[in-house]
């Protein structure tokens, strides 16, 4: 069945491993004590991964990344919240719709799709407004892979003693957070992006105080996170039925990414993933749309040639044939595609990813290439 | 990896086929045409196993059965619609709550968990109030294993020119539902009952015109089921990611439900599996909570025996040693366990399970048994 050749070098879901996916082939009764074990595991992994051991708790979620996000604005953003949403990309963006939607005043704080927010005006916005009380961040955002600077908007927001949520979606497992060296109220991230799981789980990592002081916020009764982290308390069991087979993959994923050697070995992994990317492309005459020191080993989005003979959907299908599926651009102003780094893909793979770039790019008779 | 002994006598997540959790062992790209086709396909099945092919859609939604349920109250009941509840257990105070929480006007026509509610007083309360928009009702009440009277209430709702909303959780699949000779308007149901799937997904068959009427309704972004039908229109892509595996299973488990005959065959086996369970508990003396007449085939609440010597967990201790996971009582009045007919179980499994429980009995010194 498993067909091992198509390379998943997309922002997720992602290519998993053949452990991860065996950890399907059994049925779980979801009020076992052996389930319940098991969630405890993957909970405990989460929060410690984060660095949260003693002042977090994760909160597991039946869904895709964004109930998660959703979640946590409805949970943690009380209906008298104030929230400052930092922008550069279509996920900051989709963060403030949620709010919008959830009746939580915000405002947007935008810089261009290629620009970090700059701490020093999120300082000042938060002196001229006490209104404020959280500010949200992407950490990677893969409309563009573009790295935003945890440790120093954190900073300026815990010295306004103000509330940090970080959309860590597609950096949780590969580029380290400490929710206490830096601190971070709320962490939301899934199963499917670095930790290498199947997707169906969101989840959220929480400060115990934040959680505690979170009750009746949420104008639902499934996106309740404050509830779904008391029945997890109560009884070790979920509060509607999980996805057991998602979590077993995840559990599996989470003993695998300890196997690698924690979070320093996998963003080694993807490190060395993305330069052997950027470096071949770059050697063809494929320039990278951010500059090197602002670029995630997460997903790398390359401008699209100035060449007529260019057309993606043709690019794509070239690479699909060869057992590489990428990802179109996601920019507003610059024509693009991207290609990622994460999964479990390796070197080589890369490697093999820019030599099938190369024939397409000569089967299609592109002058980059 | 495997444990095919271990039996899930539950009303799920249930025991399913080895084909089933094999459709899990690839990974697909959430963007890929081959996995878009997939997503129609599975579709198409499901609002074609409602006899809706013509008048209804399918919207598929990341999460639990309990998603598609809120989903479906935020999305189809208008925030100034007025919902009338029909429960007799559980799961229909479950929707009430829901309703609560989302801020629709609700009331609730409440009958003893063994009694069917009274068409006759659904058309009295319907007349006396032109307010109530909505009738909500629970095909099969797994508190109990109740068998609602699905007919005569669409009945009556179709008279009084209301729309009719019923969850089918625990019953799509194995008992018949036409959405037009039985008019229903949204039937809400998920992968991991009847159809035999795994957990991690919910969908709603809608009426189209109740489908294009309800944009704007939902306060929710996750949870709008309009916006997310209108994904799968525009693209045939889910909005947010979804959780392929899950979906794969589903699409071999619906492809097994034809092969097996479709809903009538499906039927005609849980049927028989309830029959062989309830006559050899009989024959030992446990007592059914429903009389025969309002039992579906789906799961069977047993009376605790009146005996000092049974003790639930150990009795349920026991028949995990032997392989067959069973599941608590949920009634409010009396002392039960339930027993389930549903899943990849067959009626030699249900003569093992019933010859289990004799040798549980007699371990445990029950004069029952």
């Amino acid at each position: 069945m498993t067909d091992r050749k198509q390379l998943l070098l997309t922002p997720g879901p992602l290519t998993t491993s053949d452990a991860t996916r065996a950890a399907m082939l059994r049925d779980w009764g979801s009020r076992d004590p052996a389930f319940i074990a098991l969630t405890r595991r993957v909970r405990e992994r989460i929060t410690a991964l984060a660095g949260g051991a003693d002042t977090h708790s994760c909160v597991l979620l039946q869904g895709s990344g964004t109930y998660g996000l959703e979640a946590a604005m409805a949970t943690f953003v009380p209906p008298d919240g104030h929230v400052l949403v930092l922008a550069n990309g279509a996920y900051c963006h989709r963060i403030a719709s949620i709010c919008e939607i959830l009746g939580r005043q915000v405002e947007i704080y935008e810089t261009g799709e290629d620009t970090p927010p700059d701490p020093a005006e999120v300082d000042r916005r938060l002196a001229a407004d006490d209104g404020i009380t959280h500010v949200v961040m992407v950490h990677c955002e893969t409309t563009s892979g573009i790295l935003n600077p945890l440790a120093s908007i954190s900073e300026v927001v815990a010295a306004r003693e103000r509330s940090l949520i970080v959309d860590a979606m597609s950096s949780f497992g590969a580029i380290p957070i400490d929710v206490n060296a830096t601190p971070v109220d709320v962490v939301i991230s899934s199963s499917n992006k670095c930790l290498e799981g199947v997707p169906g789980i969101a989840f959220a990592i929480v400060r115990s105080e934040v959680l505690a002081a979170s009750a009746g916020n949420a104008p639902s009764m499934v996106l309740d996170l404050q509830a779904q982290a008391a029945g997890f308390e109560k009884s070790g069991e979920w509060r509607f039925t999980p996805p057991t087979h998602v979590v077993a993959a995840l559990d599996a994923a989470l003993e695998q990414l300890v196997e690698e050697g924690g979070v320093a070995a996998r963003n080694a992994r993807y490190a060395e993933n993305c330069a052997i990317l950027v470096e071949g492309m770059a050697e063809m005459g494929f320039r990278t749309y951010l500059s090197h020191n602002l670029q995630a080993p997460i997903i790398v989005t390359f401008h699209t040639p100035d060449d007529d003979a260019f057309v993606f959907s043709a690019f794509y299908d070239g690479l699909q044939r060869r057992g590489f599926t990428i990802y179109p651009g996601k920019l507003t102003k610059a024509e693009s595609f991207r290609i990622g780094c994460i999964g479990q893909v390796f070197p080589d793979d890369m490697r093999a990813a820019v030599a099938a770039v190369a024939d397409v790019a000569a089967e299609m008779g592109l002058k980059t290439g």
